[in-house]
């Protein structure tokens, strides 16, 4: 049996439901990926993940080569074992965190010149080097380097995509595991000619899934929703659909509605250590609030998850005024199970065929 | 049935296995307990907790009174509640941390006057007002409003153990729960006589408990031993004893060879923080250490913790490197285990009445 496949179950408009099959075992799709940006999901054990029923975890390329490095993770087993994860796990290509450092970078055809945030020693990273720190870390899934662009910038986004088709390539020349899944990147800002070139480019190299890069990156929502109905009418259906670093709720049926298989975002746990917890059916609310001081309820009645089945609003009110780390590890731990809730959901409309209803219903309710 | 009764098991000499019943359940000793000084063992989850095995929790009322409040802790219906832990707690007076803060405070007769660490604000405690504020927290054992002297300052020490046994009387009179027992705390320096006094004093009142209070503050183990002994001598044999503040591992062996019962000390996790993980046997070893980096073993080989059954010591140092949360949890929960399991075997080898070879053993394979 090949390493990688994906079944698709069901289809409800262009919504979907799936497994891909990896070698760390299945995911169930549509799936929300917590960020483990530095080999560990900020705040939560294994166990809570493993708890709360995660199945994908990322990880950063670009974090992990400047620390602990990548050989030493090889050394170690590879990142499943390093930081004891043994389901599915996927590593981005560093691409998004090198264009995204404040401070010195310098780009040509061939890659990035970069200088660590760590200590300010200059970094290179190229396609195949991409490749090869992805095949240290051995994610069950590794990203393609691309160039995340300006969204509202034509030239560059064009600029940009071409650059990331063409390391794109190399990418695909350069890997060797069979056990690991490329997906490739589809680029191209907010333009719809470009993104249709794009998604028409990256498909057609016959890679085990495909992602949707540069959204969510400054552009309107109407604007993402339209790159989405773009691209995902290309990309072939057989294949895994992963729209990166996206990750509020209603950006998740968005996403689903459309077409998307995949997410991950680092939303959950950033917004747990800023004291925003994340209600069903949307919104936040910010439990640092004067007016939970004495809230016998959890954040969320209802909510199957042990902060909300074990601690009341104001316990954990108590913890953020008394700068208790554990207040950032309970808001984790409800958001994330907000989120793996909401996928699950869908997974169930969509099974079931009333996923339309289903997402009219989230999105009318919608307080953001 | 009384709601607080001690049930003394077996006796190896001066050491005794024992079983405290209170009312939120059995604490079998000798015990170490965790300290959650803000109604949270830092860096833990109540599950974690749980997981450990710990009994009795210590929170403190000086953090409580002053946030989130002992009539808010009182409204969400005492601290068990509050902080979901429904195992047995103690709560300090809140002397201790009184007597330490660095800033402006007034000692007289009938108190102490002093200013939050958190504000500025200026506050008030008296015996009743100590008593009143651990009757709003709800803790299963309460502490005696004392006064810790310098421990070679023979002056000042009679002077605060006389005070301390006025105080105590007062607590005693005011105290009006009947599901919680107030322990009275033995002071006196490192003088012998005024030790003798002390616990001859305390002993005298018929409370269900005895601490033993102003050790480790500054003095010489041989010291800490020998009023240990002069003081253990006079407690009476069916109450339990409590070293207060005191969590070393050679300590703890210490101490209950001399007849101690109860212990607790932030110093688990206060390491752990520190990237200081505890090695049975003694000594501790620092996380961070470059010669972990490549590390594949646990931080103690054989240890049956969670973490050392899950993480490697060269994962542990990259946590601590990358400054992530999770170095903490990991290395709390070792050290945690650490001293319950400590607790467990001296349990063990009193009731099979070999302790002193327990003991001797323990103490001369000691690595400080």
């Amino acid at each position: 049996m090949e390493p990688f496949s994906f079944e698709l179950l069901a289809t409800d408009g262009s919504a979907r439901a799936g497994v891909f099959h990896t070698p760390h075992g299945d995911i169930e799709t549509p799936i929300f990926a917590p960020v483990g940006t530095q080999a560990t999901v900020k705040s939560l054990t294994q166990a809570h993940l493993l708890e709360l029923g995660a199945s994908l975890v990322l990880s950063n390329t670009y974090h992990l080569y400047l620390r602990p490095g990548d050989d030493l993770v090889a050394e170690m087993g590879g990142l499943h074992q390093f930081m004891n994860w043994q389901r599915p796990m996927l590593t981005d290509s560093g691409g998004f965190q090198v264009f995204s450092l404040p401070e010195f970078r310098k780009i040509d055809e061939d890659g990035v010149t970069f200088k660590s945030h760590i200590d300010g020693s200059i970094h290179r990273f190229t396609p195949e080097k991409a490749v090869q720190i992805q095949e240290n870390l051995g994610a069950d899934i590794i990203m393609a380097f691309d160039e995340c662009s300006s969204p509202y910038d034509r030239a560059y986004s064009q600029r940009a995509m071409q650059r990331t088709h063409a390391w794109l390539e190399r990418c695909q020349a350069a890997k060797k595991r069979p056990d690991q899944a490329l997906f490739g990147i589809v680029q191209g800002g907010i333009f719809p000619d470009l993104r249709e070139e794009s998604a028409r480019f990256v498909a057609s190299l016959g890679l085990p899934g495909h992602a949707i890069g540069g959204l969510s990156v400054g552009e309107t929502k109407p604007e993402m929703h339209a790159m989405l109905e773009v691209v995902n009418a290309i990309l072939p259906a057989e294949k895994p659909r992963y729209l990166m670093g996206v990750g509020a709720p209603e950006d998740l049926v968005n996403g689903v509605m459309r077409g998307v298989d995949i997410f991950d975002c680092v939303l959950p746990t950033r917004l747990a250590r800023h004291q925003a917890a994340m209600i069903p059916g949307g919104g936040r609310i910010n439990m640092m609030n004067a007016r939970y001081a004495h809230d016998k309820g959890p954040i969320v009645d209802g909510c199957t998850c042990y902060t909300c089945q074990n601690f009341t609003r104001a316990y954990i009110r108590h913890l953020i005024m008394a700068r208790e780390m554990l207040s950032g590890t309970l808001i984790s731990i409800h958001n994330i199970h907000t989120l793996l809730t909401l996928v699950r959901e869908m997974r169930k409309a969509i099974l079931e065929h009333r996923f339309e209803a289903f997402a009219k219903s989230y999105l009318d309710g919608y307080k953001a």
